[in-house]
């Protein structure tokens, strides 16, 4: 496991190095300058390990895929730029959004120049047989996190959310770029179309285990590691999977009326967070949450058996479980 | 000349039909609703004919641009939906802005995900040798105009603006995108290297003409076909080709002040269109940059000579003959 943690270490310094080189501030700085702000903040890069890891999973050289989950850290982090306007959002870990240190057009402006960024660091495997394959991937990821943001807007202004809609708002907006993680990683090693499909299961569940992970961690985390304030999302009357779970379950008079506040247009006060947390504890919210978590991990784990067993899939095993045993 | 039109219309309804297969309305719809208005709302689509134009030009057959043309065009789109939330501007072609008709979220998203069908679109080419090439050159164009916006951007605030520094601006906010149709379009010819640089050339300096024709028709234009108020440019105190060659050559205390509104903090009312208008007539501005503007296109139909002589060329210099004759 120590181990791990070492190869793990030194896959994380190429990828900030990499990360680094694209984020250059160049000419004109007033693009540039917002765009290093936003890709060196202090992000875990999950994703780029994630296709590390998935390119030697599948038997490639892992430094292979460095340009393609570099790609990908951008791409996501384009689509936090733009979702904290969208979500009036002032801060993230622990610092100034780009909207609000800077302003908006500047931060859509170099939003949209990171999609670029992105596109530039795939073009380092034009020669690659599999390099349309990669382009379509990318593409799919890209519209995909787009129309998962789109619902997630539209539960701002919907009385009825299902847990389903939920669901199928994650798919696309969390899970759709880490599946394209994974995925991109065994292009990069010329992987087997049943390879690629395995890979692509793996990054669906852990993809849904992280959001569920973060919806959790927005109530129970470690307030000091997690660069926001505890209950964000409730000040926020965001439809996480706890509200959606307590409001198919409430059955008291007051519960009920405490869950519509969240879908009212009053504003909720810091008061309210300690309410909706022994709501969540009596209705045993966390620990269902927790249980759905550890399914899909398990599923995840369980796809890996499809792959060879060697160093690569061991770590995405090892990642998969750090991932459900973050604690921010 | 006559059969020359019916051509161009002939292509400009393949392209036009494709356009809306591109942006049908699907699930979610307040993402593909706000796509479908910003690309049905009456655009000259002079880009995606420069594509087609410049594949057959090279020997090429002109249906194979009309998806990497519809690519240019919907990025082409994506920028003018970024552009107008950045300016602040209301109307665009006589039609409300997508973020006035919905809201800047929504503006953004939309944005976003056309790079995505602009991508899908090029997908279209992925077994081409080409590829790549493609690939590059349209995320080259992508991270050029959003550096030329960011340029013009600084020009907002800043004092000192050379023409030298508007013509760096307008090679990258509007020239690096003509350019890319062209190249694109001899790229899906597979055109030779030497090919493809002429196009280039010619994008180059039709780009530059067609960007100072614009500001020019600001002020000299039909008014009830541009779309927009005259002078519009004057109101927004945009650092226009006028305005910059004008505080150039001016010299009376008068002159300078009047100008120098342009640089400061207050509102410009209407009234003072009409003194800007008699000030560019008093100093040749108007004609000055006329023949700006004609020798950009001359520049062009020369660089044609470097193709062979075919249908597709006499079309380019056809078309680059109309931008320059275009009066709205």
């Amino acid at each position: 496991m120590e181990n791990y943690e070492t190869i793990l270490q030194n896959y994380l310094e190429l990828i900030e190095q990499r990360i680094q080189v694209c984020s250059q501030v160049q000419e004109p700085q007033t693009l540039y300058e917002p765009i290093h702000y936003a890709l060196t903040n202090g992000g875990k890069r999950i994703r780029p390990l994630l296709a590390v890891l998935g390119c030697q999973s599948v038997g490639g050289d892992p430094f292979d895929a460095i340009d393609a989950g570099v790609a990908i850290e951008i791409l996501h982090n384009f689509t936090l730029v733009h979702d904290d306007i969208m979500d009036n959002s002032p801060i993230r870990r622990g610092k100034e959004t780009v909207h609000t240190h800077w302003d908006i057009p500047t931060a859509i402006l170099s939003g949209d120049a990171m999609v670029g960024l992105a596109l530039k660091s795939l073009g380092n495997y034009f020669n690659l047989t599999n390099f349309g394959k990669i382009i379509e991937r990318f593409t799919r990821a890209l519209v995909g996190v787009c129309e998962g943001q789109a619902l997630d807007m539209e539960f701002n202004t919907k009385e009825e959310i299902t847990t389903a809609d939920y669901f199928k708002m994650i798919e696309k907006k969390t899970a759709e770029v880490i599946r394209a993680s994974l995925v991109l990683g065994g292009l990069c090693a010329g992987a087997v179309e049943r390879d690629i499909q395995t890979l692509d299961i793996f990054g669906e569940n852990i993809g849904i285990a992280f959001q569920l992970q973060d919806d959790l961690l927005d109530m129970i985390a470690d307030q000091t590691k997690l660069g926001k304030r505890i209950g964000n999302d409730i000040l926020e009357k965001k439809k996480t999977i706890l509200i959606l779970k307590a409001k198919e379950q409430a059955e008291s008079d007051e519960d009920i009326e405490l869950i519509s506040k969240i879908y009212s247009s009053a504003t909720i006060d810091n008061k309210a967070i300690k309410k909706f947390d022994s709501l969540f504890q009596r209705l045993g919210i966390y620990e269902q949450v927790r249980k759905e978590i550890d399914s899909y991990v398990e599923k995840a784990i369980e796809t890996l058996e499809n792959l060879p067993r060697n160093e690569g899939t061991k770590m995405l095993e090892f990642l998969a479980n750090k991932i459900n045993e973050r604690v921010f």
